[in-house]
């Protein structure tokens, strides 16, 4: 049965572009090296037609398939499971840009263009497509869609689902659905992209999409700020959002044990106000201007003056240039890989409401101290959007792999309980993936959940696309 | 059997609430006076548990359910079929506020509320809610959500989807799906939230909503500019992109006679450019600024010079004050108006790529002139979103009700045909309604149209919310 699938699938894409033999890794193990699968094959087609072959043959065999795109999820989402049956269909070939629209300010792409080659093409068009994250250079526009990937431009463009004017998208039965057309309003019925946006290849696959560009803007600022406290950086956002308006495009916030880390790892690397003791955190601000530099740092300069006068700000400096601003991001960057140099740890990718995330994370931090004495918490993120990267790193004289294996179901549930408490998200921007499929039910209201699986059974009636991944239609038959 | 559930309904929200008798003309009648229906009965809840109650009491008596709001949708989406077994939902008593989160930039009100009056809560605590459109005095948030209404403001902050961080839904099942946490990242799952909005109360009952609030302008700037040509338009809305960014929240473009009908049934009122021979289109700028009036100025005279230098603006006034701004708004607001002064007429709301605009308007307009000699054409709308109302108006010595009987279906058949061919949509932001179910299935994909059966099938098995609206299950069932 699988050797003539797998006959089937060599006729549709090509003999070379259906892996069954060698070193799969790259496919079959996800980003964060934790879970390795098995795939009956790795099928690469090259068109949007050979995709929907593919997923008509797969469907004739009751074979199902884990889309993937540049695999640099962090949810366990594209990487196929142990059982050796399921078929990882690579969108990496498509990889074209098809279209740009300069007057409808589009660009039309394919699902495997690497985000990275996206921005460039748009650059070179003279516009700016915002979507930016660590992976840029590695994960797909396809991953990024399919995952609603966030990054650090939300706070002004949103995240993908709000960059995507339409799809293409191959349906469970095989089929093409075309809704590229690019127009910015088209009531004619239900939002069906916004419906596979998310969905984490679960519903269909997208094989293109039409996207939102941007003027690029004339000067782009940045700085930097030493905040007396987490409400103080929630303060000191509000008057941002009032000067700037829409000028604001980025707004991370960042604890300093997040900052100790990269001091430690890489002291190579300027991190301003690190450890200023009467700072607990520091603020990265970006200021995009559509009219000029000197424009932009009078606003600038304008938002941090009264942000000194209300005292939300202790102390700031305004990268001079280009250089200065990308060391500034480079640091922020550089949280995640001075974490994984310190060692092991415990990542959440949680939302609160803004409002309240002063409070979560002093009752978190105090939970989580109290519970696991020595811990380390590795607080940073977006706090323009209300999300934090709440990360737990193991105490400075524990065993870390040891922290890791016994700890963190543990910590799981204390960190995700007190974000239900406080209204938020145990996923912001990483989606469910097959991590976090079994907290759901927990965390998710049971009509939601209710509505996923019916959409889902609808959508996907014989449960082939990427099954598993953010419903689990097992455990709803037993709910 | 009826009679039971009436007496069921009376007990939900109360005698006074249930309304059966008396002149019901404001619940079933549309709003254009098109068509009208005969209720079963009009129910008012006022609460979600309410409206739950009644969904499961229309649900144990297989009855199906109109939601309506202000009842001021354009495409008979809103009231009851003839049969006189439909219940009508009037969602009017729910229009509380029921927060507003200022360091969030959220407000969540409920589903009755008027848009206006949610305009002035979100004003009065020193915000902006950007949705605004010509029936705003009487339309409800519920029913611009439910409809995805559009509007003027579009161009910088997209339609009632894009304002819209959250939903409490009612489900055809009588459950309450609390979606108003208001988070600005949650990717937990499928995008419900935008499944409801636009589904026009066809899979779920939206009882409340957790919105976008955005700083209050510090200025806004009204201009007006006569134009050469669409294309010139089209140019002059890309430099606007291009000086402006954000800044630009409004770009309208109305053709000369949809202006010479304002000027003819309003003399009163001032035209700018009225009948200026080399000018065929005239275009209504609007720029807010986070920064001040002055700098608002003179970035709007920097878009206008450049626009007057490369010939896409032949001559242009920029309102001097907010009474003169209002002014401009209102010519453009009252073109509808006297459209329905000089007599009836067809109108649509389509979208197309904005590139494509100009030459969607010369084939269209040689061709209904071919077709309809003396055939009248009132083409205005939001340039900016893509959007035109294309409206035709019976020739000058016609019968215009006569007009209206004999070619609408021609007419329609004509523009929809040319819509297609540009790869627009016949419904850019009215919606489906009833009036518009039957052409779906010549000008949306068939696979689109399976997948919407789909999910209203899963999400509403026994067809019982608003039927025959949006997708036809019946017409699906014979394809």
């Amino acid at each position: 049965m699988s050797t003539a699938l797998i006959d089937q699938l060599r006729t549709i894409v090509g003999d070379t572009h259906v892996l069954t033999d060698g070193d799969l890794t790259a496919w079959e193990q996800d980003w964060r090296r934790r879970v390795r699968g098995r795939a009956l094959a790795v099928v690469r087609p090259g068109s949007t037609a050979e995709v929907a072959a593919v997923v008509r043959a797969c469907a004739g065999a009751g074979t199902s398939i884990v889309p993937q795109g540049g695999n640099t999820g962090l949810v366990v989402g594209s990487t196929p499971d142990e059982s050796g049956t399921q078929v990882v269909l690579s969108l990496t070939r498509l990889n074209a840009v098809r279209a740009i629209d300069a007057a409808n300010l589009t660009i039309t792409v394919e699902a495997g263009l690497v985000l990275q080659a996206l921005q460039q093409a748009a650059e070179k068009a003279g516009f700016l497509f915002p979507l930016s994250l660590g992976a840029e250079g590695s994960c797909t526009i396809g991953g990024n869609l399919s995952t609603n990937a966030g990054g650090t431009q939300v706070v002004r463009y949103g995240n993908s689902r709000a960059l995507c004017l339409g799809l293409e998208v191959v349906t469970a039965q095989g089929e093409v659905w075309d809704g590229l057309a690019g127009l910015r309003k088209d009531n004619t019925g239900y939002d069906l992209r916004d419906l596979f946006v998310g969905s984490e290849g679960t519903l269909g696959i997208i094989t293109a999409a039409t996207l939102k560009l941007y003027p690029q803007p004339a000067a782009r600022l940045t700085a930097w700020a030493a905040v007396p406290s987490l409400q103080a950086a929630v303060d000191l956002l509000g008057l941002a959002h009032r000067h700037l308006g829409a000028g604001l495009t980025g707004f991370e916030v960042m604890g300093q044990f997040a900052l100790s880390l990269v001091g430690k790892h890489y002291p190579h690397m300027r991190v301003p106000f690190l450890g200023q003791e009467d700072a607990p955190y520091c603020v990265l601000l970006e200021n995009s201007d559509s009219e000029s530099e000197a424009h932009a740092r009078s606003r600038f300069e304008a938002v941090l003056e009264a942000g000194f006068e209300a005292g939300h700000v202790l102390d700031a400096v305004v990268a001079e240039n280009l250089a200065q601003a990308n060391q500034l991001w480079h640091v922020r960057e550089s949280i995640s890989l001075a974490q994984a140099e310190e060692g092991l740890n415990i990542k959440h990718d949680i939302s609160i409401p803004i409002a309240s995330i002063p409070a979560y994370v002093e009752y978190a931090d105090a939970l989580l101290r109290r519970e696991i004495p020595g811990v380390r918490l590795v607080n940073f993120g977006h706090l323009g959007d209300g999300n934090l990267h709440y990360n737990v790193q193991a105490p400075a004289d524990g065993d870390a792999k040891a922290f890791l294996r016994d700890q963190e179901a543990r910590v799981n549930t204390l960190v995700y309980d007190a974000v239900l408490r406080f209204g938020g998200s145990i996923s912001a921007e990483h989606g469910v993936g097959s991590l976090k499929v079994g907290e759901l039910p927990h965390y998710k209201s049971p009509v939601a959940l209710e509505l996923m699986c019916s959409v889902k059974r609808a959508l996907d009636p014989r449960n082939l696309l990427n099954p598993g991944r953010v419903v689990s239609l097992e455990a709803a038959a037993d709910h």
